[in-house]
């Protein structure tokens, strides 16, 4: 049974998992869900039921929903083992992890759209705080990553070796996510990311995955 | 070689190291690093030096010293297979990952020392937010785990069948943090997270791993 994907282009979220997809070259329905600042599709009751954890993305295997997206690419590694998103080796394992949960855990955590909208809806900040924000979470992390890919002689063409990893899987959606002109941010100040992200984009699986490939792209609820 | 921890008894990242640690019977010499809100032990270059990410639990093992507690714990199952961490199929690894990533990405990022600093220092709020803060993002996010626990014949004893699994790992830290007097949340709200995380308190592993059962926890600098 084909897989259903329930995703939007513009959640970095989906687009990690997007890149495991197309790498494995994993055929699947793709089922937009429209992210917005208000009456997102995440947000209506059919959609909890669907996901009691109310986030995207999910994906929908033999009936059973999976959520998170580091759960979802775990889940397709062990499925579709060709190509391997993990090195073989323990501890390089638990380095692509690493990487991975630090775009996660500690910048995509804080700086996705349920974040911001507290900021505002609930702490009653200006909006004029939001960018600001999301700069600082994003530098501080890319600035740790830096540091961890550039002293390690494990990392390659991407970030661990010369085949794509997990931790390419998220490092290329935040970066993406922080080239955005709103958020802007210079690239040039953490050189090694900047290397693996340009070599990552040259990689056809993971270009195929960017959000400007999409179906729902240009549909005109789009943004 | 016994690996070295570097951790924290009040963090709760580290405690979810130390339950699998416990769990697996693993040796492990402990280094106390001392999380404070100001002059913490992990804001000092020494500690940047032995970790690129600036933050805890760090293992050092084989002279490799890995970090993120979700790495680690996938680590430590990997090198240390009983008792497993993990359900052997892959949709029930998929669901205890989702649940301990829903606690680490979705309450405990949002929660930790240095995103309350940066409310506080950087976008100059009152103190008075920080408890409504913690209680927010825990309260939705326990409610997004009741209703994945309660709706699942997976649910057994602990957040997935009879066994300790990562997802508990994650959740005991997480439910203890929201006992603490200051945060102050009713249990009772979550019937499910409190059913297991009573019997996972009656685990003598899971016991053993309190931060009150800590060396450094009566240390004249401990909090």
């Amino acid at each position: 049974m084909t897989p259903r994907f329930h995703n939007w282009h513009s959640s970095s979220t989906s687009f990690r998992v997007r890149i495991a997809l197309k790498l494995k070259r994993v055929e699947y329905e793709n089922v937009p869900v429209n992210l917005r600042w208000q009456d997102s599709d995440h947000d209506r009751p059919e959609f909890h039921a669907l996901n009691p954890q109310a986030n995207i993305p999910v994906l929908e295997v033999s009936g059973v929903r999976l959520q998170q997206s580091l759960a979802i690419l775990d889940y397709l590694d062990r499925t579709y083992p060709d190509p391997p998103l993990f090195p073989s080796d323990a501890l390089g394992r638990a380095r692509v992890w690493s990487i991975a949960l630090h775009v996660a855990c500690e910048i995509q955590a804080l700086t996705n759209l349920r974040t911001q909208r507290h900021l505002i809806n609930e702490l009653k900040l200006a909006q004029d705080v939001l960018v600001p924000w999301q700069q600082h979470w994003i530098s501080v992390g890319f600035a740790a990553i830096e540091r961890q890919l550039a002293d390690s002689s494990a990392t390659g063409i991407y970030c661990h070796g010369d085949t794509p990893t997990v931790a390419d899987c998220c490092l290329v959606p935040q970066v993406y996510n922080s080239q955005r002109p709103v958020v802007g941010l210079d690239l040039a100040r953490w050189p090694t990311i900047q290397r693996v992200y340009r070599a990552c984009l040259e990689h056809p699986a993971i270009a195929a995955a960017l959000p400007t490939n999409q179906p729902e792209f240009e549909s005109p609820s789009g943004h």
